[in-house]
Formats: structure tokens, C-alpha cells, sequence
């Protein structure tokens, strides 16, 4: 058979490679849950018409046909806001709101695989949505989840970097920008093309050069605490601004807002936050807070968890809500090729019970039954070979211990690590705490 | 936008739903995992070339393009085998074998959707597979492994049923079929078609009337133990039989084999193996025993566990193997549309902390990270309303206590369910063991 080579942007991992990553996927199900997200898993399709918007990523849909049939069908999801979106569109009537919950699934896009970049990959969305009216508490507390979450994982340290939607509306109405999506999606390409590339791409647009040193004057803000507050006030009096009442009040209210963001997520989670008025992220749909988020030492990486308040969730309008979305693929794929975790062994067990001949492999069977009662991973030996064989067996594979029955009894266990072999009682013996389950540690 | 309807035989379920189908995954992975099961994960596609086959499911492959695109790229895997032989073909210079993996992922074929068969659902395989010989007592493992897993689940209990294709093979040739493989197909449609249709198709095979009828006879045969070999062999002796070693050799295997599985597999599961001579499993691929299992009372739902043994996993040949295959949707969604299973609440939160006023929101988030830290799931409540709107809010979720923070210390936790108030501090209360988390129980 043919194109045995792995395919380009579908990750795969060895056994302990992929220890790793479930090890990140329970980490981050468990603080999800501690925080009060229960999970649900949607459907990997939807119908083609869903799967199409601003998002740059609709254009790299998977379109499924049946083989031999004709018409499309439908497409792959790109990411878990579209299907979560018809989610509670469906089953309005049946959910309780403020609606919180989490999803970890595989999404697809047909982009040009990169480093980081893969055509399959595993998201970790959180979101709450609310029928009516979102409170911009919940801003903060999923910032919270989300670096709570990220810290569980023993990576270098998180930035979480902040801005709020409102705040930038009002300021570029206020230096007379009239197309603010178009203004802010040039913005948002900063770390691409520098402020020269924005500057040019603001003046296509007909922003007036004043206006454009002043956005970009604004992008150059930070801080992790609220005294980003004073430099734009300070911006902005010494910016021609037009007298717009509606401009100034989404400005007054997006910088009380991210003040107390920042202030509240850095409260809860010590160095994480840092309001930054570069922030732009690329989607018309977020109306308050947006976050990215990277990690130290690789910011290359890009973004790793980001997201952001959003009015309407579904497309007629309604749903307001924030969510955050981890890329755990982009994630792993790092911790993988540096070797950031690894697992201690590539095999749940801890022990391999061995067997003396074929006839008392039924003893060897009992003893490794009472282990696994108690919670001990172990195997028999596949082969009643001579015992160094079946050292071998356990050692090639990093299993701890071996387990030597005897005819008139449970036998002996032996480290084979330390060489160290004792008479064992299959009914109470325990490895070592570190020994039981494979653990993840840093490389 | 349109199409809001759920798209038929792509199951999603509500959240307390999803509850239950996760239950299953993770003691599915526990009880692999005591075994010496390592999880794998691999992509969801394949190129289309591996895709094709004898497996009825072939046919019904969902294929890919990119949107715009126009040559078709790969297509979704319908079964965890064909990417799991992929997968050790690339990789086994880096594997250890005998190779014991488990893998718990969705599938996707495109048929006809009816109850309990989807186009999108999860199967959990295990296999064990050799670089050359496979001992015969793996395949007593196995069974024995997935007979564990499903009664860990606290189903009714699983009948499994097995046969052996060289005990088969060996019969068939001895009473002259030369075409043993589309013999097989036609026996294995004896549930749908009944002896009359099996019948007929054989005598289209060209086999001889009392070849089919002892055919037919074999296929009726069963026992719990070892005493189907017995009517095996009267059946022989009073067959036409032609003097074949082969046949008479694969026979006598098979025979030993299929009786020694069934005691092995009763002795470590007592009641859940039957020697079942009509079991021919579809698939030419299989070279030892075969395997199906039923629910007892939902024997409609068809085998909820099959797979058998195999002399090459590889399509080249080589690596031989025995795994099954738990058909993980078509079980939960059994157990789901009944209520056999159902989860004792639908969210994480043990605990909603109330908020007596915005200014003290963060004295309750206080109180929630402490109750966390201690592994305990909590949410605080999104608003700041009166305390009879914040019971509500934990009671329409299932959510059994609401903790009330006082003004000068930790306040008092509250069982909506029994009224009874206590006061509490956050550091050392812990809810009844059965309210820590939400559980999943018979219905």
C-alpha cells in the first residue's frame, strides 16, 4: 500500500507522546469541572452554510461527499463556537442559563500546515452565555479558569494579554475612524506587518494620518494594572478628537472595564494579566473583553488561548457570552518536540507478573487479578520464557517491577531497577506512590 | 439560517446525557488500562487508497475536499483498525511487541441511519498484536479484558459468543465446500435470512445439499463449556466427510482452541462465554476465534462487541493480532434512550456560593477557590439577586448546597433539599461523599 508517510499537518503521537497529551486534556477537564463547566461533545459536521462567516478559517472547510455519491453533505467544523452556537440555538428550551460548559474536540482546517499549525487539531473551548444580559464579572472569571488552567499544566509562565472592544471602538470614532472592523482587523496584523504596513493599510482605508499615529500611538500601550487607564486618557487630550458623546462614554466604559479586568484576573492569578492595547483579534463579533494569551520563552508559538465577549452567539442575535478557546494540539506539538513533559514510562503497567510454565500461567493470571483489584496496572508475561527473557519484556517497556510466583504461594517482586527482589503478598503489596501510573514530569 | 434540525445519525446528547457516555469512556480506559492497555490516538483520515477493502463499510466512506478544492484529498476512517494497522506499519521500529493498545475514537461511515446505527459514533478497541507469533492465550485475554470493561459498567449482563475459523474451516472443507470464505458470508447472515435463505445461497455456491444441511447443523450447535466438542464430532462421523488431514487437522485446532477459550474466559468471568458454532463474523481476515457479544433483553441492539483473531494486521502481511471492538454510541445510546444509566445532576458544581452584593463578590470567590482547592466543584452565583433567586439558580441545576458567606467569617452552607443550615468553614467542610460529584446510576 501506498503514502505510508505521515500526512502533513495530522499530528500523531507515540504512546507516550500521547500520555502527555491526555495527561494536558485531563488537567484541563478537571479545573474546568472545579469551576463549574460540565462538558458536552458535538457532532464533527455541520451543514455547509453554517460553516461560512468572516472567520479566515471557513475558507479552509472539509467538504464531505459519500464515496460515490455527488452532493456535498456537509462540512467539518473549523472550531467549537460555530457547532456550540447551533448547540444552544437547538436546545434553547432544554438548557439552563447562564449556560457554562466546555468542550475538548478535534476541529479540522485545510490551511497550509506550519510549525503549530495542523489541519487536525484538538481546541479546548470554555464559554458561559446568558439569555439575556451577560455580567461583566464573568469577563474576569474566565480569564481565571483559563489561567488556572494553563498553570495546572507546569508550563512556563502564561501572559494573558487583555484589551476591551469598547474602549477601542471609542477611541477610533472619537479620532474620526468610520470603519472601526476594518480599522482594527489592519491592527491586528501589527506583529505581521509593523506599524508602517498598518499606517499604509489605515490610509487605503481613509483614515487620516493623525488618526492613524494616534491608533497606533494606542496599540503601544500596556500594563498590568490599571495605570494604562491614565495613558489613554492622556492620548486622547492631546488627540483632535471629534466631540462624540457616544464615542466618549464606550471609552469611559471599556477603560473601567479592562481596568477591572486586569486588576481582578491578576488578583485571582498573580503576573498573568497585562491590559494591552494592541490586542485587536481578527473577528467583527467580540464586543468587550479579548484576551491571547502566550507563553513565556515562546511567543513564537503565537497565541495559544484566546477569545472574548461576544453580544450574540447565534447569528439572529441573542446569546450574549464570553469564551476562551485553548489550542491544545499547538500546545502539545511543543511540549513534544522540546520535550518539555514527558511520561516516566510509555505503559499504564507497573508491574509484569511472570509466568514459570504454561501450565501455572492460570496462577500468574489470579495474582495479577488481585493487583488490578487494588488499582495496580500489571500484565502476565506473554511467554513463559526463561525469567531473564521476561525481564527483558518489562524493562523494554520501563515497567518497574516483576512479579515471580512460586509454586507454594504469591512469590517474590523485584525492582529491576535496583535489582532489589522481596517476598511479596499479592493482597497487600503496593509499588511505590510514583511507580503505580506513568506520570508526566518535565524533560 | 437553516437546517436546524438534528442531523439523523449524528447523535449529540444533552449534557446529563453526556455524562453518562463519558462515564463509559473512563471506565472503559480504567479497566484497559489495569490490563496493560496503552491508549493510542490516531488522525481521523486516511488516504482513500487504504480505504477500500472487503468490509461492507468501504462503500459508505466519507471523502474530503477542500472547500474550493476539487481533487479529493482522503476520506474519514470508518473503523479504529484500518488507522491502527497504518499506524504500526509506520511506526514499528519504535514499538515494543507484543503491542497492547487501546483506542477510544470516533468512526464515520456513511450508511443509512436506523436505531443504534449512526454515521458518526465511538468504537473502543483493544488488540494485542505480535511481530510474529501470537500465543493462543491472548485470545482468552482479550475477551476476558472487554468482558470486564463491559460488566464495570453495570449493564445487564454480556453474552459472549464464540467460534473459531479454523474449527470452521475444517468442517467446511471436510464435507467438501471449496469456497470457504463466501460459505462464511452466507452463514453469517443466518439471523437475517434464516436456514431456508442460507440454504439457497449455498446451493448457489455450488455446495451439495448434504454439505449445507450439515453446514446448518453445525451452525446450530452451542454450549457453555467444553461439551460442544462432543456434537462437533458426532455431527463429523455422521457426515459425508472426504479424507482431507488438512480439514481433520484445522478441525481438531480449532476444537481445542474454541474449548479452551470458553473455559478460560468463563472461569475469569464466570457466566459470560458460550461456544456458539453460528458465529461467522463477516470479514475473510479472521484466522482463530471470532467474537460477538449481546446484552441480555437487548439482544435487538445486535453485538455491541465483536473482533476476532488475525493471522496479518498489515495489508503486506505480518504482525499477527487479536482485538474487539466495543461499539461505545451504539451502547450509550441504548442506555440513554431507556434511562438504564442517568447522571444524579447535570453540572460539576456540588456548591453554588451565594453573593450577598457586588462589593463582597470576591470574598465569595474566595470562599469557592477554597472549596476547590480541597477538589470540591463550585460556581459562584452570577448575580448578586435575592437569596430565594440564588437557591433557585443551584436548585434548577441539581446543584445540592448553597453556601451563604456571612459578613465576619466563612457564614453557613445550606442542603437545599433538606432545608438543614450549618455553618461551615470553607477550609474543612466536605459534602457527603455521594454529592461530590455528579454520579451516574441505574434509572
Amino acid at each position: 500500500m501506498s503514502r505510508l508517510a505521515p500526512l502533513s499537518g495530522f499530528p500523531e503521537w507515540t504512546p507516550a507522546e500521547r500520555l502527555v497529551e491526555l495527561h494536558v486534556i485531563d488537567r484541563l477537564r478537571e479545573v474546568f469541572e472545579l469551576h463549574g463547566f460540565g462538558q458536552i461533545e458535538t457532532r464533527a459536521v455541520e451543514p455547509l452554510e453554517r460553516l461560512g462567516g468572516e472567520a479566515e478559517a471557513s475558507k479552509e472547510v472539509y467538504v464531505l461527499t459519500r464515496r460515490g455519491g455527488e452532493t456535498a453533505e456537509f462540512g467539518l467544523h473549523f472550531d467549537l463556537t460555530v457547532p456550540f452556537a447551533r448547540y444552544v440555538e437547538e436546545r434553547q428550551g432544554h438548557l439552563t442559563f447562564p449556560f457554562r460548559r466546555y468542550q475538548i474536540q478535534k476541529v479540522w482546517r485545510g490551511e497550509r500546515p506550519q510549525e503549530g499549525r495542523f489541519r487536525e487539531f484538538y481546541q479546548a473551548d470554555i464559554d458561559v452565555v446568558a439569555r439575556e444580559n451577560l455580567p461583566g464579572h464573568l469577563e474576569a472569571e474566565v480569564a481565571v479558569v483559563m489561567a488556572r488552567a494553563l498553570q495546572s499544566l507546569d508550563l512556563p509562565p502564561a501572559r494573558m494579554r487583555m484589551n476591551d472592544r469598547r474602549l477601542v471602538e471609542g477611541f477610533y470614532r472619537g479620532v474620526g475612524v468610520t470603519e472601526v472592523a476594518g480599522a482594527l482587523r489592519s491592527v491586528d496584523k501589527l506583529g505581521k506587518i509593523g506599524p508602517e504596513g498598518v499606517a499604509k493599510e489605515l490610509a487605503t482605508q481613509g483614515v487620516a494620518e493623525s488618526a492613524a499615529d494616534a491608533i497606533l500611538h494606542l496599540a503601544r500601550i500596556r500594563s498590568a494594572d490599571s495605570s494604562f487607564k491614565e495613558a489613554v486618557l492622556d492620548l486622547w487630550e492631546t488627540t483632535p478628537t471629534q466631540s462624540d458623546d457616544e464615542a466618549q462614554r464606550l471609552l469611559g466604559e471599556g477603560l473601567a472595564a479592562l481596568g477591572l479586568l486586569v486588576e481582578t484576573v491578576n488578583a485571582a492569578v498573580p503576573g498573568t494579566a497585562e491590559a494591552d492595547l494592541s490586542i485587536a483579534r481578527g473577528l467583527d463579533y467580540y464586543t468587550g473583553a479579548v484576551y491571547e494569551t502566550t507563553l513565556e520563552g515562546h511567543e513564537d508559538l503565537g497565541s495559544i488561548c484566546s477569545g472574548g465577549r461576544y453580544d450574540s452567539l447565534v447569528a439572529g442575535g441573542g446569546f450574549p457570552g464570553v469564551g476562551m478557546s485553548i489550542g491544545v494540539s499547538r500546545l502539545v506539538s511543543r511540549l513534544v518536540s522540546r520535550g518539555m513533559l514527558v511520561a516516566t514510562r510509555s505503559v499504564p503497567s507497573a508491574v509484569v507478573v511472570a509466568v514459570m510454565d504454561e501450565e501455572t500461567r492460570g496462577a500468574s493470571q489470579a495474582i495479577a487479578d488481585r493487583l488490578r483489584a487494588r488499582g495496580i496496572a500489571c500484565e502476565v508475561s506473554p511467554s513463559a520464557a526463561k525469567f531473564g527473557k521476561q525481564i527483558q519484556y518489562a524493562d523494554r517497556r520501563g515497567i518497574p517491577f516483576v512479579w515471580f510466583p512460586s509454586a507454594d504461594g504469591d512469590g517474590e517482586v523485584k525492582d529491576i531497577r535496583s535489582g532489589e527482589q522481596v517476598p511479596a503478598d499479592a493482597d497487600a503489596w503496593n509499588p511505590p506512590a510514583e511507580d503505580l501510573k506513568p506520570r508526566i514530569v518535565r524533560g
